[in-house]
């Protein structure tokens, strides 16, 4: 069979065959980067469909309009303060990446992307074949000292990144701005975790510092549900234009009867609550964690304390091999991330936990495989 | 703002625009390509819809695997005749054409279209720059003789296509996967109306022919509904492994509330029923059509009679201003597709109705609407 070139560029996610051992019974996984299935409003959820199905009637189950389902598009407009047509919802956020990347590189374009950066958008980036370059950041986010002088795109996350749980800080955000514009690179900036804060909201989006040159990426999958795929892509018109076009080709819309669902929701004032709620959730499980990695494992492991998101990165010391730690890791009976997968650049060693999905009592026990595992490492190596 | 090369391929398709004038009230529109929402099973969905929330609770709302609902895959891969595992549950049958595309070509391929074609085909081919290789079909269908001596892909439409309606004829079917092997092409058959056929069923696949070279593209839009944006692949494994790694970066995977829908519908053994009551309610309307089209229009204009799907084609006498025609048939107050975006190379003058969508006793009238269209276009002319 003949393919294209793009083809040899794709591969399969490292996450989906580590998700794979992980599901080996007895094995703890604080691989996996899903959402709670408890937080799942199930109780509201199936209050809306049949809402969503007893009023919209048939217009639940028919073609529908590209740019998606007006009360979706108007609840995103207003949280980040622009007219609903410069919203598209699109299936799930990932769509988001998959679509600008399409509109804006050639092959060889440079592109910057955090280090390390969500696997996801290196996935989505890699068939147009950009050069990356990956921009170092501490626990204060991307250095903006570090950008380069030429990109076409920035992928940036900066709130409570996948993988590291980092913010980036309110006074480097006009810093990078202004580099994009300097360099007249498009901003993508993603952004699935910025409402599950435990501390204080994050600062405001990128986006807020240009609407011209941003493009702003969210989800309702961290918030409602990731099963219904619905995100959505902010942007002003000519962007827009753009991903609208290249979606209809995609994949013509969005299922709209999720999106009908998820309209009901927002009418019945539903997502703030929910907002709330999966917040707390979180909050607790991280507190969980974060005890648990200073008990068990602090002395050897470097860790920051994320103020949001659903994860927390590990750095190892020079040399460790994670590769070998997870086989070990896998004999305690606990799963996580090697953190070589999220670098398009050189990669340090690193683990990706999450503490999203792993139930709130299993998390100690969690961490201590985790510790044990390390030791073992060490007293092997 | 700097976009790619694909970008400047992209355009919005001329549908969605006409569809907009055609939405103006007073005019009967003959132009869609959607179902007739009075066939959507509202009633089973609910209820189906209870049940998949009820019994697989937050399984349908979580991630899911990119290959799709394995009670959706089981179900296609029956009725093709394959394992389960040759099938991916994809967003509309549309997200076929886009993934095959990017994982087949490069710019400058020759790719072989019926001309003409399915417009959303050539929309989700444009952006990798194709070289079209348009071959000439007549009422059996594309003329195998005609086929060129080269193509990368061929994306062909053999049941009831869309526009013209035509069914490729038994005997030419093994010819084209003959060619395709010789030339060494894959070829895209895209299925969405085999099961609407009027007078007999369609012929085995082209799949049927050849596993290994052809990739079948089907969907549940014009079965079940459209709005639940579910569609499927079936290639052999290195295709298939293919397409799953394009899926997994262009969205993860397919909605699974809706998959899991689908699935309360099938081990209900809701499909069939279903499938004959949309052959018999589509075959009164397609009746009706041809009733009329003899009664008003048959003297100045060619069409024949479609042995299913949704379409009817018209062709005019050479020279005629279809575009000018459309003007016309507005102020008449019905509206129609004009044939021209469905040709990759040399358009004739030619128009697509549906009787799909339109209220059955409105179609006598959407069509004398028409006949006092043309009459006025030709003593204007």
């Amino acid at each position: 069979m003949r393919f294209s070139q793009a083809r040899a560029r794709m591969r399969s996610s490292l996450i989906r065959e580590l998700l794979k051992l992980a599901a080996r019974p007895g094995v703890l996984s604080l691989a996996g980067g899903i959402p709670a299935p408890e937080l799942f409003p199930m109780e509201a959820l199936k209050a809306a469909t049949r809402r969503a199905l007893d009023r919209a009637g048939p217009a639940a189950l028919q073609y529908s309009p590209t740019e998606g389902h007006p009360v979706v598009r108007r609840w995103v407009a207003e949280r980040l303060g622009v007219d609903p047509d410069w919203v598209l919802v699109t299936s799930g956020s990932q769509q988001v990446l998959d679509l600008v990347a399409r509109v804006v590189l050639d092959p060889g374009d440079p592109v910057v992307v955090e280090s390390p950066t969500y696997m996801g958008g290196l996935l989505a980036m890699n068939p147009l074949a950009p050069r990356y370059r990956p921009v170092p950041a501490d626990a204060q986010g991307l250095r903006p000292e570090e950008l380069p002088g030429e990109a076409k795109l920035a992928y940036l996350l900066p709130n409570f990144q996948n993988p590291t749980g980092a913010l980036l800080a309110a006074e480097r955000r006009p810093a990078v701005v202004d580099w994009a514009r300097e360099v007249d690179a498009l901003v993508l900036e993603d952004d699935p975790y910025g409402h599950i804060h435990f501390d204080a909201p994050p600062p405001p989006p990128l986006f807020s510092h240009d609407r011209e040159r941003v493009v702003y990426a969210g989800t309702f999958s961290k918030l409602v549900a990731p099963g219904l795929r619905i995100g959505y892509a902010v942007a002003a018109p000519p962007v827009l234009e753009a991903l609208i076009q290249a979606k209809q080709a995609a994949d013509l819309h969005t299922n709209i009867l999720g999106q009908t669902i998820l309209a009901e929701l927002i009418e019945a004032g539903e997502l703030a609550p929910l907002a709330e709620q999966v917040r707390g959730f979180y909050r607790r499980r991280r507190d969980r964690m974060v005890a648990a990695l200073k008990r068990y494992l602090a002395e050897d492991v470097a860790f920051s304390v994320p103020g949001g998101g659903m994860f927390l990165w590990l750095r190892f010391p020079p040399g460790t091999d994670t590769r070998r730690l997870l086989e070990m890791a896998l004999e305690e009976g606990v799963a996580f991330v090697p953190g070589e997968p999220f670098f398009a650049g050189e990669a340090y060693p690193s683990a990706r936990l999450t503490f999203a999905s792993v139930p709130e009592d299993a998390i100690e026990e969690g961490v201590r495989r985790l510790a044990r595992a390390y030791r073992r490492y060490l007293e092997a190596t």
